[in-house]
């Protein structure tokens, strides 16, 4: 690519760190499939930063994979999860749940985030053997369109499910950029006790690939790993998944990776904000969707590559920036100024 | 792990020269989900082994998940596969076919072989609505158990394959062993001509995972990606498998690899067979199946590490031990030593 | 039930021909599966009311049963179907076409008809291999809702989901009170070049039990059987669909019962709309909705059964009048004299 | 048909009482999903003959449907059932099963029932997470090939089943024969106390349609008509299943059906064994298996219709020989006859 890309934080291989540590450790012979020291040791390490012994945690390839495999553990065949229309299981998992066999309820929503009111109609309106019965509410954290839940609402979410009789499931493949960010006030510690099951992802947060399933709910714990091993989630060399899990967390490098991404995209935003654009959603994480002429997206395209998200009306549309582990300041600092001389 | 392992051929990570390849394109930007230059490469480079440039070329995480795959693309809803009992699909997989709706009818087999005539009999008493159809042939090559099909062997099966009408689909997650074997006589461009979609396994043969799936006949080419996103299998980062199969094909390091691996184990085999003892199936690939009395198991147990793979008697059990591509001679040789001392 | 019940149309039994024919024929040893000569019979028949020879027809239990089995042969894995939210699929099967593996896109409507702009805006969503890829587009005629389908709109839908590459599947749970309807301008024969699939519903018209599902697109013919065993949709005393489908069709009583339906819901409509009130959707077949004071619900509600569909708003509520082959006139008028005495 | 048929015993239409009943019974209202007061009453009855009122009871169409929606309600996704080759949901149900998800272990079987050491084996082979988890037994009573499970050999499985945390499922099709036998030891109170599940059998003992499930163990009564309504099994006119059970069982209609069957199969029976003809299994049930010289199944196909079972050698082959609640004495008699006639 002769552009530089701002598609998405997946471009760019692992933080050096890692990939030092899968160097470092490559003859050593380990057992296979998950059972090896280093996802051992990493998952001790993640429980420690969790402040919770009592988790279960695997490690698995990639986000597609933790929802189909989380999800198809939760479900009875008639039961159904909830979530918001732009839900990575609802839209990009080319109906990866459906094929486990249950039904997502999609719930049209502005910002990406789920209240307890449009749980509550669906509730209403599947209430007996002739419908699905809803039994998960799925959210993502950050969301798949940047936004992210404050503690108030992930608490009141939280509650309502409890009393309903639903449970409560996080997707966290950018959750790295959710917690670190500065509009954020959700620590792991509050998460632990407000979600059912959620993951941790690697993916998008500086690994190569992999994401930690964390199971707080003692009844959901059972045969996951059959679970895992029947979605080809089990590898037999787990500990690729380990040793990248035990480096993003014995150092806290998740977080500091997490930091990066946010303050590489503030930079952009804050920018743009002066620019006088405007944006789809408030950009809080590492993803931000400013809103700009096609004429302007035509000039960028030339030099920087990232996705045309979404037709604002016949003259503009909303962009998607993503920042990673990787982005260079100077990088941003270019686009900016190239932004700003297109202009002007 | 204090003892050596033959446990199997994924204790290890990945050939140094793939991680090496990691750690040099690592700060490259590459498009995602198998779109980037590396899998491009990678896919011509297999192309030009295979001696074909028509046959599609994906790269996936693992066995199962190619398994999986490739069958819930071959088979309508009604549809089944044949394989013998001991085939990874019909004991080791969890269930990940039955999962996706298919049977597997699972045929006795001694030597981990299929045979025209016991497909025979299936379709002899599948052949109405009332029955599932038989639609796939399932072989592994080298088969779980270690053996090899022969060319004729395998000319047979495709010929009575396409007078019935089955698909002849092959489980390459050890072909690197078998297609380096002194045993063998198929060469790729023989399986090209032979099969309508096979793998090429890395897992097993180097890599830190990944496995390549080779579509031959056309009809089955279709959308082959929107399988593989539905079931996890389609990899953000999938530079990660494209690196790896680049190395391992741009200089025949995947040969190399087998050949070791044959080597070691031929060197095992021989010495066992010099002491006297028989086999479970013949050795001829890089797993092989001694059998050995009980106290002796027990004896190698404290510093070896492997699986008892079959209890035979009372007093002897068939061990499977496994050479990988990183397994060291002076290991073979201490382990022949010290099985020789335990033995006068 | 001390009430008489406008809840639905499978309230009674069967048209007392029905049972006659059945008793008559009780004896006789036919084939079983549905390979006895009523089925054939009636195949013969239906054919020739469709004006059509190359139909297949096929006869199942019932619509959810008519439903799963025919969408999950006509999708691949990865493929979807498109249907409003009001969709017997969508809302009332309790998840059975998720639990086949696909996704349904519920598309908000307020007369339970699918718009072809609908239909567009799904096809620019779902587009790539992230997404499903829609394939089928689901109707109902008449709808769950009483509406019908105008040969204009059939015609549309039909040239847009050619355009498309989409199928076009019709649900016929109601067909005979549509077809038969005054403001219907649909035929059989228009039908069947309109559509791809379809089912005749019988359940809901007179007969005891089943559905006969008419394949007309060649491409879709192949082994439907196969489906039909595994979904449990084939009963082995199969005569029990045929001699009612011939009891159905022979001398037309399907439409003489769809008539009968029509002309006791448009008695009740015209009258209730003589008394001033409004419907959730216009009152054209056998279901009509009248809205109605929850006071003046609570009385009906003593003396007659019915379902209450939907809040309108604080005070009023629409509720759902049926009639079947079975309602008597008598009853018809009562339950307006009474409506009219509480209302006056 | 112009031959006599002992095919099977689906091929004449319901007992006369049935369908009586039927018809008087064919204008009332009643509510609709199996809430009807005749289905309430046939509950009712069927619970004072298994002299257990904790019971939960359900009408559904067919078997395959009662086996696949039971089965689907018993197991977790990784898990799977046991059962021997000839069961009918490995052979005869179009993988059913496995479309829900799930593997059946096939085990070899000479008389078509299955033994705890054959359970035991599958156990073993079966027993962590790179396998399924054997979860249920499935057994048929009589058996696909006419056989009976003795008190016995009942309560083994069951004592088994328990101690090993297997679910017992008994497929009761042909019950009726099954309880009726001369060689039969087992009540229905005694299968209450010895499975979880099972289903008797209404079509092939007198029915149009229909099998009632009866769930033993209270673990899995949980939203059992969610599981029925999902897969197509819950009919609108429920009543029409209720009223059949209702009059199969409030004067012991279905033990006398089972009677005759068993009469008019051993009457066959006794006159073969006399000409000096061998029996694929013991001739116990409605359904047997003589084994004749091909010449006479040639001569014999001209005036009667059955099913040509198994090829025994070149010359010989098991023909089925199926006796229904219509079976006229005078044809068996025309059979033996004609037979006997042949053979000197």
């Amino acid at each position: 690519m002769a552009q530089y890309s701002f598609r998405d934080d997946y471009s760019e291989g692992a933080h050096p760190k890692i990939i030092e540590k899968l160097l470092q450790t490559n003859l050593l012979q380990e057992e296979g499939y998950g059972n090896d020291t280093f996802s051992d040791k990493a998952k001790k390490v993640i429980k420690s930063k969790l402040e919770n012994n009592h988790v279960d945690i695997h490690f698995v390839t990639g986000g597609t994979q933790a929802n189909l495999t989380v999800l198809s553990s939760l479900l009875k065949p008639y039961e159904s999860v909830i979530a918001v229309e732009t839900a990575h299981i609802a839209l990009n998992e080319t109906g990866a749940i459906e094929a486990t066999g249950h039904k997502i309820h999609s719930i049209k929503s502005y910002d990406g985030k789920l209240q307890c009111k449009e749980i509550q109609e669906v509730l209403c309106d599947f209430n007996n053997e002739h419908h699905v019965k809803p039994r998960v509410v799925f959210i993502s954290n950050s969301t798949e369109i940047g936004s992210l839940y404050s503690k108030k609402e992930l608490t009141d979410l939280s509650a309502f499910c409890k009393n309903n009789n639903l449970l409560l499931y996080m997707d966290g493949a950018r959750l790295g950029s959710a917690l670190t960010s500065k509009h954020n006030d959700l620590s792991f510690s509050d998460i632990i006790k407000l979600v059912d099951v959620f993951y941790i992802g690697g993916t998008k947060n500086g690994a190569l690939l992999g994401e930690a399933v964390v199971i707080v709910n003692d009844n959901l714990k059972e045969n996951f790993r059959f679970y895992m091993k029947q979605r080809g989630a089990l590898l037999p060399k787990g500990r690729l998944l380990g040793i990248q899990f035990l480096e993003l967390f014995k150092d806290d490098l998740f977080f500091e990776i997490g930091r990066h991404e946010n303050e590489m995209a503030t930079k952009l935003a804050n920018e743009i904000i002066n620019l006088g654009f405007k944006f789809l959603t408030e950009p809080v994480s590492n993803q931000i969707f400013p809103i700009l002429h096609n004429n302007l997206i035509e000039k960028l395209s030339e030099k920087y590559s990232f996705h045309i998200w979404k037709k604002i009306n016949e003259n503009e549309s909303a962009i998607r920036l993503v920042c990673s582990w990787a982005t260079k300041v100077e990088f941003v600092d270019k686009f900016l100024n190239d932004l700003s001389n297109f202009v002007n």
